[in-house]
């Protein structure tokens, strides 16, 4: 947590207050803060701010704004990857929103197990995406969508995604062209389960204009090979 | 697990047994192997085979020598890393073996709790390298340094590490110069702990020859860190 995000409500009066619980108690355990000391503060949707800490209680902080810090430019990617297992959900989109992705898409795929859709981690979503933003130090939320079948995503959505200015990449091992870097332009990116997409996906995928492009031949898991992606196609950013 | 990696001992007649438990189940579990399958097979340290199944039983499955496959190549970087949390250690050395990282230093600092050099986790090590290099396909463990002492690491053994076509970047939000990507030599990263080094540590490191460089604006954890920076400084491989 590199700042505490605040919904815009707590940010109404001079004085801001933080007392949700799990706030509270980062600040508490991590930062042992005191009266005097400064904040790093986010208002989601909103502007981040160094703030003054002026009061502490049990059961809340009160902070007062000093100034406006630059909120961090986001990746202007589309990450379009297939539901992982529940476990790797949470870290997933965690990791996703760390590194500014823009908007990510959860795509259901032959490989991934139909029990995954039912998660009550998918209900957490927005929880993921605040811990995602507080440890990036960033306060405006990525796009989520879900779409649980495959082909009418392939099919009709995503084309409008794609344009020459913004390609989409679908990973994959077989693929001969290398996935590109230093790109200077927006994509998507598209990742398969574990197992990888089958050949009838991956052909559905470049027919609706994706390139397939390898990784090299190490195989990732996709919680691996996500970041190991974002750093090389934007290393220019 | 992309390949089974055995023993060289496991090697030696004409049939080779696999008869690990934890090898056994995920074949049986994961992959629904029949008589007459094939399956991709590392020799630890040695040569990677493509092999076909021959017999299973509940104790074993016995496979026979096809044809030789190549060994992904490592990438030329030694990864120097404060000691994560237990938790994160596993994940940390797994997802550094899979990406196929050289040689990696596990290094005490200000920030790192003392009691993570007791974990169990630590002697869990080539077992997290064993998973790393199956993911992978790899069959080459990479060389794992522990540190315990910050100040004797970077002034006696870094400066070892370091020459003009060898450079060693330690990542810094406050540095000026941003990373490097698509490199064309070898080097070495630093990645500091949650929290990140201390200013002592930073002009330390900087002192023995080490550049401070800067990756973006938003703060990574640890974890998310390393692949992001191995996908950005090896872009071009």
């Amino acid at each position: 947590m590199n700042i505490v995000l605040l919904d815009p409500r707590q940010t109404q009066s001079e004085i801001w207050t933080i007392s949700a619980k799990r706030q509270l108690e980062h600040l508490q355990t991590h930062l042992d803060i005191q009266v005097g000391d400064t904040l790093k503060v986010g208002i989601r949707e909103g502007k981040r701010y160094l703030t003054e800490i002026v009061e502490i209680s049990e059961t809340s902080v009160q902070l007062k704004p000093l100034q406006e810090e630059t909120v961090p430019e986001k990746l202007p990617v589309t990450l379009i990857v297939a539901l992982p297992r529940p476990k790797v959900l949470r870290r997933l989109i965690m990791d996703a929103v760390t590194m500014g992705v823009e908007k990510i898409i959860l795509l259901h795929s032959y490989r991934v197990d139909k029990s995954y859709w039912q998660t009550p981690f998918l209900q957490q979503l927005d929880h993921y995406l605040e811990l995602g933003l507080e440890q990036a130090g960033d306060t405006i939320a990525p796009e989520i969508a879900l779409y649980k079948r495959f082909k009418p995503f392939v099919e009709d959505v995503l084309p409008g995604l794609i344009s020459t200015n913004c390609p989409a990449f679908v990973a994959h091992p077989y693929a001969e062209q290398p996935m590109p870097f230093a790109l200077q332009h927006p994509c998507s990116i598209v990742i398969g389960p574990e197992g990888g997409f089958i050949p009838y996906e991956i052909d559905l995928l470049i027919k609706n204009g994706c390139q397939a492009v390898n990784l090299g031949n190490r195989i990732l898991r996709t919680e691996t090979a996500i970041p190991y992606v974002l750093g090389r196609l934007f290393s220019a950013s």
